[in-house]
C-alpha cells in the first residue's frame, strides 16, 4: 500500500511496508520454531511453515489486535495458532516474548532498507564519479552565501556531492550489525533455558535463531536500542547528503542560472509550460522531515526504563518504518536524478562571466607573493577532485 | 488501512485516511466544478457527482501516480476526466491548481480530526471533574521529583490534570477557521478572474466553494502555512496533556505505589499474570512523538519560497496527516483510560501514612505565625479544585 | 553576555540573559516579600529591597550553585539572606518554592521578550503594508517550485510576507496571559494557608503578587506547562514568517535574479567584491533551529508527572531562553532586512519577460469563455493585496 | 560563564565555552600563520603568537561585531591586526577564509568535548563493571511496561546499562577524525595555491596545519557537514545511555520501591525531608534535549547548498556547543551518579517476594520439556553478564 501522501513512497515497494513487516514478524516466529525442533526441544511434527499461514489480507486484523496488548505479536500468534493447530500451534513462540519478535522482525525490515540504500549509493557514487571526470574542467561559479565567490569547476561541485555520498555510505558501513533478540519475557533467557536445559543452550538457540535469519547474535537488547538509533543516524545522514545535491539541483534549475536541472521534470495540473525539478522537490522534503524522524528514535531511547520500556519502545516502530521507506524512496529519487542531470557548462561559463571582477583575491595574493598569477584561479580543485575519486574507487572496491 | 505499526490507529477510523484523503480531493474538485455551474461559467450539463467517480480502490494508483509530478492531484484528476467523460471532465478543476485542491483536502480531514478531538476533550473533561468532585478530599501524597513531598489530595490531582485538558481544549478553539483556497496557478486567482469576468467575482467564487464544503474562505494561503503549524501545536498541546495523565498513572499503576490502575490492563504473549498499562503505554507513546512531528510542520513552513515552496510544501502532507491520527487515537484511549480508571484510596492513604513525617514545613510556618497548626496541611486545594471545575463547567457550557 | 556562536544575540540585549533572570528571580522574591508585609503576615521590619542585594556578578555563583539541588533558586537565597540579614532574612520566600520563583521569574523573561517580538512585528508590519502599495502595480514572475509559474505583482508578494507576519502576531496576541505561581512546595498552597489564615487569603497572596509583578493570577501550573509551549509556538510561527522573508530575499539576491537585495549586506574576510545577503542568512538560521526549540519544549511538557516533574521541568528553562532571545534577535534583524529591502523594478520586469510565454492558462481559459483575453493577467492581485492592507490596518489599530 | 539555566554546566568547564571558542578560533590563526612562515612564504617577521593577543575579555566585543559579517572571525582579525601589526597582522589569514576558521576551531572544541566524554565513559565502565560483578546475584524484580514481569538479578540490569555505555562508546570510537579546513574562499584553495606556488603546495599547508593543531587533514568540507552531524549523533547516543541509567535511578528510587537511591541526593528550599534524585533528574533533562539539538544538526547539514551555505552553516554553531556542553555535563553526572549509587539489596529482594507469583510461565515451560523447574528462574542472567564485562574488559584494554 503505497502512501498517498509521500509521492515515491512506491520505490520502497515492500521495504518496511505493513505487509513487509508482518511477514518478517512470522519469519521470526518460524525460523524460532525451526530452532526449537532442530534444536531437540519440540518434535518432528511440530514443525510448520508459518510464513505461508499469514499473508498481507491479515494486516488490518492484525493492525486493530494490536492495540488490546499494546503489539502485533499477539494477534499474530492468535492467527498462527488457529491456522497451524497441533504441535506447531503447542511449540511455536515458547520461550519468546512479543519484544523478541517485534525487534527482530525490525531488524529484518532494516537489513531490507539498508540493503537498498547502500545499492542506491554504489550505482549514485559511479555515476557521480563518472561526471566529476568529465566535467573536472568547466568553468563554473562558486557562490557563497548565494552571491558569486570565485571560480570553480562543476566537477569540484559534484565532487562535493559525492563527498557527502561517500561520508553517508560509511555510516551505513559502520553500523554494528544486526542482531536478532531472543531475550524471553525479562531479558534473561529464563524460558529458553527451563527448555534448553542450560544457559550455555539457550544461548545457542539465540545463535540458531541468528544463523536462520542471516542476522548477527546479540544478548538480549530490549532496553538498550543503541541499533535503532545509529541505523537512524545514519539515513538521516544519507537524506541530508541526497538533499544537499538537490538543493543545488533546484537553485541552479532556476531558469535565470540553468546551469543544472533535471532531465525530465514534472508538469503542472494547469500550466503548459511547467518544467518542475521534481524529483529535487520530493528528495528536498525528505531531508526537511527525516531529521525529526530521527530524534524520535533517539528520544524513545532515551526514554528507556525496567526490562521494557513503557511507551519508549512503543515510540519507534513507526518512526522507524517511516524513516526507512522515506530514506528509500530518496535513493532512488536522487539516483534518477543524478542519472539524468542535465549540465549546461555553455550557462555555466556564461553565469561565471557574468559575476564580474572575482579576481580581487587573487591580485592581492599575487602582490603578496611578487609572482605572476596563475592563469586560472581554480586553484586545487583538479587535485581534490582527485582525491574524491580516490576515495570513490575505493570505495567501490570495498562494495564489491 | 489500520497502521500495524502504531496500535490503536483504527481508533482514528477514515479520519485522514488515504482514502479519507483522497475523497477529500474528489469532495474539493465536486464542489468547485459545483460552484462553476452554479455562478453559470459552466454549462448545466458540466455538473455531476466527482465523489461517486473515485474510491478506496483508486488510492494505490493515484499514490504511485502522484510521483511524476510530486503531488496527487494530476492523477485524480485523470481518473475524474475519464470516468465522467463529457463536459464534466472538460469544466471540472479550471480555475484551480493542484495545491488548493491538496492544501482543501487537508482542511476537510483537519476538520474532522479536530472535531473528533473535541467531542474526545469534551468527555473527558466530564469525567474528570466529577471524578474530582468525588475525590476532592482523599488524602494522598504529594511527590516531588519522585519523592514524598506533602500531603494533597486525590482530586487536586486530577483537577490538575483537568487542567490540562482545558489548556489543549483552548488552543483548539483559538484555532483560526480552517479555509478554502482557489487561488489558482500563481495565487493571483487569475485563471478565476478569466473565467468569472472580474476579480470580485472570482473572489466569489472562493467565497461559494469555501460555502459549500463547510469552511471559511480566505485569500490564497500558498506560502503563508500558520494555519497547518497552529493546528499542529494545539494537536501536539493536547498530546502533552494526555502524555501527563498517562505518565501519572504508568508510574502509580506500578504496583508498589498501586494507587492508580488502569481497569483493564493488557495481557502478556507468555506472562499470565501480566496486567499492563496499555493505553497508558500508548499515549504516553504519542506524547513522544508528537512533538518532532509538529516540529516538523515548523520546519516546512519556514522553508517557504516563491509562489510555491520546493519541498516545504510537501513535507506538510504526511506529517500532518500521521500527528493528526496520532491525536485522534490517543485522544480516544485517553477518554477510556480517564472512564476506566481505578483509584484506590485506601492505598493512597497507607502511601501517605508510610511517607513518614512531612510536616517540617507546616512547623516551620506554625513558628512563623504562632498559631496552631491547621488540621490538614492541603492548604488550598479544595479551592483550587472548585476554580478549576468552574472552568470546566465554563468549558462544557461553550462546547455545547 | 552576548553568544558568541549566534551573531546577532546581542540585539536582545538583556532580555532573558543570564543577568536578566537572575534579577527577575530576585523580582519574584521581592514582591514575595512586599506581599507578606503588606498582607500584615510579616512585619514592617522584615521589607527590603532584595533587588539591589544581588547583582549580574552573582550569576556565575549562583549558576555553580544550582546544581547540587537541580535549581538556582536555593543559591539566590542564599545570597539574599546572607546580605540582607535580621527580618527579610527570616522571611524571604516563606510560602514559596523553588518552582514558584524560576516560574514566575520566566514569566517576567517572556514578558520582556514578547512585548520586544509584538514592537518589531508593529514595525514589520508597517514598513511591509506601505511596500504592498508603492508596488502593487509593479510587475514581477511568480515562481512555483522554483520555475516561472504566471506574472504577478511585487506587491503580491509582499502581501504574502505580510500575511505571515499578520499570522505570528495572532499567534502572539492569541496567547494566554502570563502568570505567576504560588503554589508552595505542592502546588496546594500549604504553607501559604497557615502563613495567611486560611485557603482564601493564601489565594489572595498570589493575586497581590500578580498585581506587584504585573502578571495575571492563577492557580498552580507546576505539571500543566501548556503557557510555556504555548509562547514557544508563537515565536516559532513567528521565526517561520520571518524566514519566509528571509528565503526570498536570499533567493531573490543572487545577482542572476537581482530582484530583491538588502540594501547594505556584508562583507568577507577576502572578498573584495561581496555584498552577502547576512540578514537574511540570520534569519534563515534561525527558521532552522527554532522548530527544535519548540519541539523540546513540548517534550518536556509531555514528560510532566507527579507534583514536580524529575526532568521535564528543568528541560525547559534553557530551550525557552535560547528560543526567546533567537526570536528577539530575528525580529530586529527582521525589521532591519524589511526596511532596508531595495526591490529593482526593472530587473523584476525584465525577468518577467525573459520568462517566455507564461499565457498558455490564460488562452486555455479565453477558449472556455469565449470571451476576449483580460490585458493582464495578475487575477484579483490588486484586491487580495487590499484584503492584506485592511487586515494589516486593523492590526495596527487594535495594537495601539 | 556558566550557564545559569543549566544547573551542571560548570562541569564542562572551559569546553566549547565562548572563551574557549575565541581562543579555538586564535589558535587556528596562529597555527596557520606559522604555517605560513615554515613554508616560507611569509617571513620570519610574520610570526607572533596570536593566541596571547586575544583573550576571554574580548569575547563580547567579538560577538558583538559578528552579525555585521554573519561571523565572528572578521572580529577576530581586526582584534589581532590592530594587536600584533606589522608583518604578523600583514599575513595572517592570507589564503583562509573565514568558514575554515569557524570550522576548524569548532573541531578543536569538539576534540575537547570528546576526550572529556571518552574519559567519563571510562569511568563509568570501570563503576558499572565492578557492579555488575558484585551484584551478580542479588536478586531483583524485572518489570515490564511497569508491571512485574520475572526474577532477575541486579547485577543483569546494570549489565544492560553498561551495554548502552559501551554502546555510546562505540559510537564515538566510530567517529571520522575531525579535520583541519583550509580551502579559502570557494573552497578551492585558489589562494593558498597561488600563495605555495602550485596545488600540490597549497594541499600541502592544509597538512601542515593539521599537524600544528593535531587534527587530521581532509579536503575542504564546506559543504559537506557529516562530520558535525555524526558528533552530533554520538553525543546524543551518550546522552540516551545515561538517561537509561538515570531513569531506572529515578523511578527506583521512590520510597515506595527504593531499591536504588542516590547517594546523596538534593534538598529542598523549604521541606526539610527531602532527599531528591538530583543527578537523575538533571541526567533525565539532558536527555529530553539533545535529542533535537541533533536534529537541528541534521537540518542544518540537509540546508547545504552553494560553496557556502545561506544559513545552514550558521545554524550549526550554538546547537554544536549546547548540545557539546551538556553531553558533558551529563557525562559527569552520571560518573557521579554511578559512583555514589547505594543499592538496596534487601529492599529488591523483598519487592520481588511482595510481586507474588511470577512463576506462570515456568510452569508452563516444565509442563512442555517434562523436566523439574530449574531452582532460579534468572535463566542465562549470570552468563549474559559475563559477556557484557568481557565486552567492557575489552573497551577498557583497548582505550588505554
Amino acid at each position: 500500500m503505497t502512501d498517498l501522501l509521500w509521492p515515491g513512497d512506491h520505490r520502497a515497494g515492500q521495504i518496511f511496508s505493513d505487509a513487509g513487516y508482518l511477514a518478517a514478524m512470522a519469519q521470526v516466529e518460524n525460523a524460532w520454531l525451526g530452532v526449537l525442533v532442530d534444536s531437540g526441544i519440540a518434535p518432528a511434527s511440530a514443525r510448520a511453515d508459518l510464513t505461508a499461514a499469514i499473508s498481507a489480507a491479515d494486516v488490518e486484523a492484525v493492525a486493530v489486535a494490536a492495540e488490546a496488548t499494546g503489539n502485533p505479536v499477539p494477534g499474530v500468534l492468535e492467527l498462527l495458532r488457529e491456522r497451524t493447530g497441533g504441535e506447531p500451534a503447542h511449540w511455536l513462540h515458547r520461550g519468546l516474548t512479543s519484544q523478541d519478535v517485534v525487534d527482530t522482525a525490525l531488524m529484518l525490515c532494516l537489513r531490507d532498507a539498508l540493503c537498498r540504500v547502500r545499492s542506491e549509493l554504489g550505482t549514485q557514487v559511479r555515476a557521480l564519479a563518472a561526471l566529476a571526470k568529465t566535467y573536472r574542467d568547466s568553468p563554473m561559479l562558486a557562490r557563497t552565501l548565494t552571491q558569486p565567490a570565485l571560480p570553480t569547476t562543476v566537477g569540484m561541485k559534484i565532487a562535493h556531492w559525492l563527498t557527502g555520498l561517500l561520508d553517508g555510505a560509511d555510516c551505513v558501513t559502520a553500523l554494528p550489525q544486526l542482531s536478532v533478540q531472543a531475550g524471553g519475557a525479562a531479558g534473561t533467557m529464563a524460558a529458553a533455558t527451563e527448555l534448553a536445559g542450560s544457559p550455555i543452550n539457550a544461548m545457542s538457540l539465540s545463535g540458531r535463531l541468528a544463523t536462520a535469519l542471516g542476522l548477527a547474535d546479540s544478548p538480549p537488547w530490549h532496553t538498550t536500542r543503541s541499533v535503532i538509533t545509529r541505523v537512524g543516524d545514519a539515513l538521516v545522514t544519507c537524506c541530508d547528503a541526497w538533499s544537499h545535491i538537490a538543493n543545488d539541483v533546484a537553485a541552479s534549475s532556476r531558469p535565470e542560472i540553468g546551469e543544472l536541472t533535471e532531465g525530465r521534470g514534472g508538469g503542472s495540473s494547469t500550466m503548459p509550460h511547467k518544467n518542475n525539478p521534481v524529483l529535487s522537490v520530493l528528495i528536498r522534503r525528505a531531508g526537511l522531515v527525516a531529521p525529526s524522524l530521527a530524534a524520535s528514535l533517539h528520544t524513545a531511547s532515551a526514554a528507556s526504563v525496567d526490562e521494557r520500556s513503557d511507551g519508549g519502545w512503543h515510540a519507534e516502530w513507526a518512526a522507524l518504518r517511516t524513516l526507512s521507506r522515506s530514506a528509500v524512496a530518496a535513493a532512488a529519487q536522487t539516483t534518477d536524478l543524478v542519472a539524468g542531470l542535465v549540465i549546461d557548462t555553455d550557462r555555466a561559463a556564461a553565469n561565471l562571466a557574468a559575476a564580474g571582477d572575482l579576481l580581487g583575491e587573487q591580485r592581492a595574493m599575487t602582490e603578496l607573493t611578487g609572482q605572476t598569477a596563475r592563469s586560472d584561479y581554480t586553484g586545487a580543485a583538479s587535485h581534490l577532485i582527485d582525491a574524491v575519486l580516490q576515495r570513490a574507487h575505493h570505495h567501490l572496491m570495498e562494495a564489491t
